[in-house]
């Protein structure tokens, strides 16, 4: 065996949690106590918005540096107007410093044309320490049936092609379960299931922060139940339970009640320990 | 007929909505905008604390007479420090009124013994309309499957005799399944269930406020799991999906995730017209 082949096959090497595009794009500075400046990324956007998962990874962050403690246990975000690319500043307001959970509020503020600052997304947090957990787990919960990694589909088998694929496509390496993709064909399930394999294209492994935008980074169940519209999430809350094993995700989203304009989004995150590491459920408008 | 004996016999005509122990008990005094005073009620204790559900309503009722819109939407309650009976003062944030949500935070507030003011609870909501919704419904939830209320247990039937109904109990009708109070007898079926009919035992009809209320009314899933000892709540997410129907409520309550000394309780709550009302989920401590 000679060196230069492999040099030059090899696949580049995985990012590591703190370099990567994740951690780039979350990137928070303190500028003084409860003041924290952001540059948002164009590369999670959606269309024309910023992934409210991505988002709440950024206040995730600046909680994060606000607080004694570094895991977000349960976090809520209300998304009160459309988050754009850009500079951005984050408010945080400690509520409690206990001794094995800490709680906090926060504001995510942009300028808008005019000059005047409006508030983009409200959160409300308690963070502990993952690692001080016991390790007892009692659970009925199971890991998703699903096919294997490479029986599933990614964006590059997307029949609309590269241009089909929304930027935050590019940031993901997303694989989705045939049976909940009906709907890219024209036949939806109707059952309104989403279920995929999810890592970071880079291959920078899951971590408390990363879960928060993974809980959102699916397509919408709403397409499953043959909606074709946008969903925008009024509120979103994620209970980190576990911090995540390396290696990919699974992510399994349901919707039992679309009703009166409203359904809401149940996701459960499973590691490659086959733990369940997240719950999250939102509330979306059809 | 004679008037005489039916005057006698008849039952106590039920409160109604304003005129009832939860009403009384839930009033907010706005003593300007943005200050609300509450003198919180003995009788919704569980041991020496007050019930997080209880608290939840008042909050939600300071919450209603700060926004523009009459109805919890989705309502977040992060539990900072044990709540006592007595005055309270509630400070209300408004961070976005629009035409048909509007979102705001809120804290509660209690002097301790030292007289320095406490932050007992902090909430973040989003209220809209009820009515202002679409009469559309597609769900696949269905009701939970229990036996008419006479065939399940109400406190009267409690093994411990009127002394081991917390004060709580006093002011419901709960009438718990028999397949999920097993526990009571040393006997719990370990698969984190908990269902019940409920009433507010005055009679009075529910609403969106009781909701917040109703669902955490229940006896921990905990206790279903074996488990002994109190459960106290970090955090508690209600939507209200619909405005109740008159009569009775049916609450069902899962736990799939007991794991590092925390535990998920997703309720769900339908009304009598077999309507799926609300949806909840708490992150308490085992």
């Amino acid at each position: 065996m000679s060196d230069a082949p492999s040099q030059v096959t090899a696949p580049p090497a995985p990012a590591a949690p703190g370099d990567s595009e994740f951690d780039r794009d979350t990137t928070v500075r303190t500028r003084e106590a409860g003041v924290h400046e952001v540059r948002l990324s164009p590369g999670w956007a959606i269309g024309k918005a910023l992934n409210g998962g991505y988002l709440l990874a950024v206040l995730g962050r600046a909680l994060r540096q606000a607080l004694p403690h570094p895991d977000p246990f349960t976090i809520t975000a209300h998304y009160l107007t459309a988050t754009v690319a850009g500079p951005a500043t984050i408010r945080t307001d400690v509520a409690r410093s206990g001794r094995t959970v800490s709680t906090a509020s926060a504001g995510l503020f942009q300028k808008d044309a005019d000059g005047t600052e409006a508030e983009r997304i409200r959160v409300l947090a308690t963070y502990g320490d993952l690692d001080a957990l016991s390790d007892d787990v009692r659970t009925s919960a199971r890991p998703p049936a699903m096919p294997p990694r490479e029986q599933c589909f990614s964006a590059t088998d997307h029949p609309g092609g590269d241009a089909a694929v929304p930027e935050m496509g590019h940031r993901l390496d997303l694989r989705l379960d045939p049976e909940t993709c009906g709907w890219a064909l024209g036949a939806p399930s109707l059952r309104g299931e989403m279920r995929a394999w999810l890592a970071l294209a880079d291959g920078r492994d899951p971590d408390p922060l990363s879960l928060l935008m993974a809980v959102d980074a699916l397509p919408p169940t709403g397409f499953d139940l043959g909606l074709t519209g946008w969903v925008p999430t009024v509120e979103l809350t994620v209970h980190v339970r576990a911090r995540p094993a390396p290696g990919p995700l699974r992510v399994a989203i349901t919707t039992r009640n679309l009703a009166g304009g409203f359904l809401e989004e149940d996701a459960e995150i499973w590691d490659s320990a086959d733990r369940l590491v997240a719950q999250s459920r939102q509330l979306a408008r059809a």
